[in-house]
């Protein structure tokens, strides 16, 4: 089983548009911070990872998301998150957000683990997923 | 060919995330922009959708990115817009970002035309994409 | 005693700049969330104001903050929200921000009691502060 | 004479809240980007401050801002910024926003010349305004 972390968000005036619903990149942001809880209740926050293995992020390769349903100001949604499959060098997070049991949409984000590039500081390179962070997220 | 549609962005110090690039959730907020300048480029304004068609708006359905190099504080990037494929119902937005001849991201969003659904106003109904409105992307 | 509403905000990675702290304009997003919980908690929501006392809503006519200690990625901070000037057809809500006991920043907004103006729907007109609004912020 | 910069912004879909107008911290947002513009027309970019001056930033000790016209999907508004007092550790940027010849909002925002803390390095330290920077503001 993959280890799965809860993140809720509540929506605010300022995250809606004139349709009155949620603009659609919001959904990434909260995304990315749902992706927070999980490396942290994996026990490898940001920090860790820089210190111990010497990474400097988990950049994305590609973002997805499918919209099933819109969220209004002030509804709530959970943002239940897992990783979903494993490569060599990069990984797919599953979010999927849901009000009451209702699914409102389902985002992924394939992540690398990245350090800096040996030869260009202005970019970065893919090493493979540490066995350490992998095996955290066996739950 | 299908019509081509070009929006200019400076990437500026708010756009940025402690890892000095571009917090990726902006480039969607820049394809919605550059969006709007395709519909207009086409003719075919929310305003005109709204007022001769009666559309509430041409919300996403699906939405996804792939990244293949990073922008940073006082670059800018050059989005080159167009339709990609036209279903039934829903039509896909091919969005790719360039800086000089560098491609360096590509988006996609998949829209529909949503009227008001009949029976329940909080959501929408998806109907099919007027031609008149198809014909104007075809340069 | 004029009525405190709590919000708690946790700092994103989204949320802060090149310099790893929260880009400014971020504080001021949270500061009209936490206006949002103030009415709430005065028992006063946008959806009662608009439909019993007409209100389309309550803009801003000034807003102001001094930052006091920046604040970084995964740190909280509590805003704390309070009424503090009502004038006749404005009233000025003070936001202050804390970590532990430390004071972060204070901002204020300065807001008006808004109906659609008469004669050009575009523009709004203010009213005269309701008293049963006023008096629900006193504690 | 004070040097003025011009900065222009179309409002976007997504800048635009359930009021149909500009949700308000993105006002900041765009002052902070005027800010960019006026110092390189200066002729000090940041990276230069860094550079010559071991400047790290000019954060805000103080924002604020008065709203004097709304502002709504597509349209544009010019934002017009100088300095408008000069003090020994900190200066008062005022920025003007108009469309055509409409003042729309009036912002202020006082920044200092940071340092990094000698002896903190979460913190900054407020140093003399270089006199070779202020100059370069007297057009």
């Amino acid at each position: 089983m993959s280890l799965v972390s809860s993140y809720h968000v509540v929506v605010e005036w300022g995250d809606c548009d004139p349709a009155e619903i949620v603009f659609y990149p919001n959904y990434f942001s909260w995304c990315d911070a749902a992706f927070t809880r999980l490396i942290e209740t994996a026990g490898w926050p940001y920090a860790r990872l820089r210190g111990e293995l010497g990474l400097i992020g988990l950049p994305l390769a590609e973002a997805s998301m499918r919209f099933l349903r819109p969220s209004r100001f002030r509804q709530t949604l959970e943002l239940r998150s897992r990783v979903e499959v494993w490569a060599e060098r990069r990984f797919t997070v599953l979010h999927q957000a849901y009000r009451d049991d209702t699914l409102l949409l389902e985002g992924r984000e394939v992540r690398i683990c990245a350090r800096p590039h040996p030869e260009d500081p202005q970019r970065i390179a893919a090493v493979a997923v540490p066995a350490e962070f992998k095996e955290a997220f066996e739950a």
